[in-house]
């Protein structure tokens, strides 16, 4: 029940494709760009027409002599993304240039299981649907909360997904949304989204930090996320920040997520309510805290608070510190729930990475917070599959 | 009096020099890697040959068919590869596939500056060239122990590197052998080395730390090396490994350096000698104690030498855990000279890596020592400016 296939018959309708979904461009500026001969360019250009992948859209400025003919994706191209978090569906479906056209997104517990959570997500892409906003698909990117195998697009023993591991997220949306589908790990498709739509926009090698429960990390090198060996590269939570900390649910002791994250925050909150009347009073109103609680504290001046944001910052600087120095990033966004503590965070994150890494690493780096908000999962799984949708079949 | 440009004019004419740099092969085999059709294929060789680049070498062995014909580098093609230390150079000649046809090397004290070292370095080529080595060469790879800007050649505030800050080391060479000449940093240099020629050939993705005097990694993402921002990348000696650890030369406490690597190991010896016999005899001899005096004392199994080798390998191990969590190498190969310890060093830190990585990161990670000695540096030398000169111009 596949559609015929949309994608390009070779690298250099690719190249045209992805430089297409910037934005529309005349034909003289991609003749520019791909280095093709103004004949062999129409003729790639045509071909993309008849695939109805490509449209021309009117005459661009003059350069000088004949004005160029515009050419731009075709408005009926539809990509969707789809984020699962731990506690959260977001769905969202945008054009050819990932521009975001309908969104959508509700509490959804995980834990669940993936029959159930899949079931969600496609429904609140058939509300789209409903609306008008497609009737076919080209493709659909999914992000879940948990390790992947990217090339089988199924979850692989991820800790807080009971039930989903080696279920063939991929396969299923595929089949049922009728298009080319791909799943990837939540944070890595924060990356992406940064890079196509936020503050890496023009930036090949960045680190993307997401503290939220757990701590990740995504890691683009040269415009593209690096995985590693086995899938796993960026999975910092569990480097060690002192031998002598507190123990991690993984077994060893003085991990990173053992001291900051959501989940080591609400445990330090809880623990220091006595010194704190606004924790104490939160504590005794919902019977338990969270990160959000600290944060809200903090922000009313709860010196208590402060400092447990603060010390949390400060060791979760350290190993950054260290990842800085060890891959000299061009910008490193601090993303997630936990990074919405906000300057109090990001200066102590600062304060150490400065400090402590290498001056030559750290001479042009920005360390700054996303600025997407809950777009940038799903916006970065549209760019996930229109990447591989963009590429010579 | 640069010579006649012999880089190739196309994108295809590089990948089959790269291809026949890993040896000869017939056409039929070069067709099936590249993919280009019979006539195009012939179109591109014919061009290398009539360059001089690459020549044909007989009949290949039928693979049912006729039988198809050898092409393979020619002869001629000759490449440098220079590598200074900080306290020895050493050269080497090799032909287009980077065998080795002859080696030179003396001790040489990189803080005689860069006019004396180059000198040395030129001087040792002159002896190769004298032997008949060659007439001309194709290129050079220059390896210096400090910080590099890539990209303009020169050295950049080294800091064991004394008047050696910004000197067009590539210029100067490039002249002197009248031919394309680049320079980087050594580790960078003995990671391409193990890469082309070591434990890597098969290896895509994966880290070279080197312990010397002082200690560096070098990064390889799909088989280039990875340099970052601003070419500090795998400077991991000023990681933290513990805030109340010694002082370190960068002013911090507690960086990798500070305990481990040539000078630490120095400098730990000589506080434990009075506990061991002899060390303490080693150090009344020589008037000071150095690594390998360290390593010449464990191979007797002189138990203080052992537990400075473990202590020294536990702390480099959890950095080197941090790193796997977040690179998730497919390899990790250790060299330079405190490597040279062996097996009680490789033990340590194999046990701390495997205990603290993530175990997906290390369920197929190879930790391994170097085996290709003196060579992997002016190798890897040749690799560098092999795949500049076998690139598209």
């Amino acid at each position: 029940m596949k559609r015929t296939p949309v994608r390009p018959a070779n690298a250099h309708q690719a190249t045209l494709l992805r430089l297409l979904r910037d934005g529309g461009r005349s034909r003289a500026e991609l003749g520019d760009v791909v280095e093709l001969s103004r004949a062999k360019l129409t003729q790639e250009l045509d071909a993309l027409i008849a695939m109805s992948l490509v449209q021309p859209a009117g005459l661009a400025a003059s350069r000088g002599g004949r004005r160029s003919g515009m050419v731009r994706l075709s408005p009926h191209l539809r990509f969707a993304g789809i984020d699962i978090g731990a506690t959260s569906v977001d769905v969202a479906v945008t054009d050819g240039e990932l521009q975001v056209l309908g969104h959508a997104g509700e509490p959804c517990d995980v834990r669940d299981g993936p029959v159930a959570v899949l079931d969600r997500a496609l429904d609140l892409l058939g509300k789209l649907r409903d609306q008008g906003l497609f009737t076919q698909l080209h493709g659909a990117g999914i992000g879940v909360p948990g390790p992947v195998s990217f090339r089988e697009g199924v979850p692989v023993a991820p800790p807080i997904m009971p039930g989903w591991n080696r279920f063939p997220v991929k396969e299923i949306v595929s089949q049922e949304l009728r298009c080319p589908a791909m799943v990837d790990n939540d944070v890595n498709l924060l990356a992406l989204g940064e890079l196509h739509a936020g503050l890496a926009r023009q930036v090949d090698d960045f680190l993307l930090i997401k503290i939220g429960t757990g701590i990740g990390c995504g890691i683009v090198v040269d415009g593209k996320i690096y995985r590693g060996a086995s899938g796993s590269a960026g999975d910092i939570g569990h480097i060690r920040v002192d031998d002598q900390g507190p123990t991690c649910t993984c077994g060893n002791t003085g991990c990173l997520e053992a001291y900051f994250g959501g989940a080591a925050l609400a445990r330090e909150a809880t623990r220091a309510a006595p010194r704190s009347p606004y924790l104490a009073q939160r504590l005794a109103d919902g019977g338990r805290l969270t990160a959000q609680d600290v944060g809200a504290a903090a922000d009313l001046g709860d010196p208590v608070a402060v400092r447990l944001i603060r010390d949390g910052g400060r060791h979760t600087g350290q190993v950054l510190a260290g990842l800085v120095s060890f891959f000299n990033p061009s910008l490193m966004i601090i993303a997630g729930g936990v990074a919405r503590l906000g300057h109090v965070l990001l200066a102590e994150l600062r304060s150490v990475v400065y400090r402590r890494s290498l001056p030559l690493a750290t001479g042009n780096l920005p360390i700054v917070l996303s600025e997407l908000g809950d777009t940038a999962g799903v916006i970065g799984g549209t760019r996930l599959i229109s990447d591989h949708v963009f590429s010579a079949g």
